[in-house]
């Protein structure tokens, strides 16, 4: 049978169905059971509640879910790997998140898939219906929108707004990175790296690193290296030029690794192994598109001491699991406005911190270790 | 003490208690125990789903959660007797309604409280978000603009857009009607009706009673009675006024009942004892308005056989909770893209049909009366 042919649904393959009829429900907190509780949850007795918030918005925080409850937003422009497939596509995936929210952060999330449109239709939209919600998790919005939509979304509104492809990827790479530079003996500071992809996830772990004390930082897109000097740049690329490439390494992915210590591929696509040969001693390649690396595994093993994907069957899973539920966990319980970078950077050390004697096969740790999600709360809320 | 100085919490009362926290969560129907249940429920797995969807979009209704989840949308404009609250005093009344969606019909609602904007940005905001539902409630919302957001979304999507407070009380006082006309013996089609009050309960009532054969209907507003003699009116006015009062009653609520058979309040405020004595023998009053209805029960049964109120401490308690969550779960159920007149009609029989010997003091059957929804649900379905 073709590829063409191949049918895209069976539905008894446990993908199907574990999906069927969706993951996610709602639960009344409250028992229901006669006259008397239908009073207290409801008219009359929810009038109380809300004369009480309307006289004090604050309240909202104490007799709402609202405090507790994350929107997890898409348009479907950018889902995983595949593309701009639309909201409804999108529904699995955001639907699979909130779950994880809920799992591991002990966070009600909310799927909201959206029609795209223009960034200011997507911010009013957004904006309009964020009073429901004590945060905001922005999820597979195509780059460079995404970087706007946020920016505006943060100044507007007064609830955190993470877009996880960007961060919570840049809090697992540096988490990882920390790890991988014990188990070879290195310093942040005295690290080349090599960022391949300039999108939502190239552009927030380059500054993360950065953030962190990397000594130096090289972005590669599908182009060429990222410098001062390449024009035209569209401005989230500029901004990348002006912070990295110092020493203004120019030509391709092969060219930027010359003796760099650590590859971190955030772009799809196919590496070399030409170019990965030329890396130094002890590198470190992190290869995370997923459901394929841009190096397999076995392959980076050639080149590198410490290798990390994002998939669950090889060591060194990096997954956004490991920070986006105790980000909001933390950002929520002290009730932060934002997640800033210094809440980012704890989290990051949080995570890496729980591996308590790092190894090449072990620079992060499980996503089903239980401790993962207290630690990185209790880490953004001290930095809150 | 005052009432200026009442405190307007009381953490310690059960209103209180039973909101701290909100009274709503979220519930992952799949298990997630360790690395196998996640890639069936995220990546890699998850993308299979999308891609399935993407390419045939209506499997979105099998392997998401769309197909069962409605959305309670207000922008706390009109919240019970309260008013313009905003949309975080209004958060308590949508959590609560989602409760009784889940409860009494199995719907998942989630609550969408949003700032308030001019109708051009509240139906963009809603059309926008859309997708990831597979209805929509609106939910106190002011008038007049409730009338054309509804209508516009109405013509704008393919799911079902459900102002409850009009058609879910319309859809009651008729059941309510149905059976108290059995009660003193009288045919729809012979009863003289006044209802009081011309926002959005007062049109949807109104619409429902004609639809079904009702006589002659009166609608009177705080300016007296409607008839096409009196300017200006606005727009939904205006539609009831030709509608209605086919024999141009002028003058006030006490004009419009001399001789009436049924009063419907839907108005607030308090309708004078003077007035209810010029009523036709025989007489049925529904007095809505909550918690303080239009005419204290004790004095309507003075003039009237036939008492309903919205309270649950007196007999016929006339509560939307009877119609919207059987009227969403047989749309859900049969994938209807709008709730139709004739689905609203067949709502209305199904619940007056549940009180097989309908009495003066049993003309609506009990909220938790198991019945209900399935019964609602079924008609509603047969309807579509």
């Amino acid at each position: 049978m073709d590829r063409q042919s191949t049918p895209l649904v069976d539905p008894s393959s446990p993908v199907f169905r574990a999906h069927l009829g969706g993951k996610l429900a709602t639960l009344a907190t409250q028992p229901l059971r006669d006259a008397a509780d239908l009073s207290l949850l409801y008219t009359p007795g929810v009038a109380e509640v809300s004369r009480a918030i309307a006289a004090d918005p604050k309240l909202a925080g104490t007799y709402t879910s609202i405090r507790n409850t994350v929107a997890v937003i898409s348009d479907g422009t950018a889902v995983l790997g595949l593309g701009n497939i639309g909201p409804l596509a999108a529904m699995p995936v955001m639907e699979g998140k909130a779950v994880l929210f809920k799992r591991f952060g002990g966070v009600d999330a909310v799927p909201l898939c959206m029609e795209t449109g223009t960034v200011d239709e997507l911010v009013d939209a957004i904006a309009r219906v964020a009073p429901t919600y004590g945060g905001i998790n922005l999820e597979d919005i195509s780059a460079p929108r995404c970087f706007e939509i946020e920016r505006r979304l943060q100044e507007r509104l007064e609830i955190p707004v993470f877009h996880d492809d960007q961060h919570g990827t840049a809090i697992v790479v540096l988490a990882a990175l920390v790890n991988a530079a014990r188990v070879v003996g290195r310093d942040l500071a005295t690290l080349d790296v090599v960022v391949s992809g300039a999108g939502a996830a190239g552009v927030a772990v380059t500054k993360i690193l950065l953030l962190a004390g990397v000594g130096h930082v090289v972005v590669v897109d599908s182009a060429g290296t990222l410098h001062t000097g390449r024009a035209p740049l569209p401005p989230h690329k500029q901004e990348l030029a002006a912070l990295t490439n110092r020493r203004g390494v120019a030509g391709g992915i092969a060219e930027a690794l010359v003796g760099a210590d650590v590859l971190v591929g955030v772009s799809g696509g196919t590496i070399p192994e030409s170019a990965l040969a030329r890396m130094a001693p002890d590198a470190m390649i992190f290869a995370l598109a997923n459901p394929d690396p841009e190096v397999h595994p076995t392959v980076a093993h050639r080149y590198a001491r410490v290798v990390a994907t994002g998939r669950s069957d090889f060591p060194n899973q990096i997954n956004n699991v490991l920070a986006f539920p105790g980000v909001f966990r933390g950002a929520l319980d002290c009730g932060a406005r934002q997640v800033t970078e210094k809440m980012k950077l704890a989290a990051a050390y949080a995570i890496a911190a729980l591996v308590e004697h790092p190894t090449a096969d072990e620079v992060v740790p499980s996503v089903f270790h239980p401790g993962v999600a207290p630690a990185v709360a209790e880490a953004v809320r001290r930095a809150a």
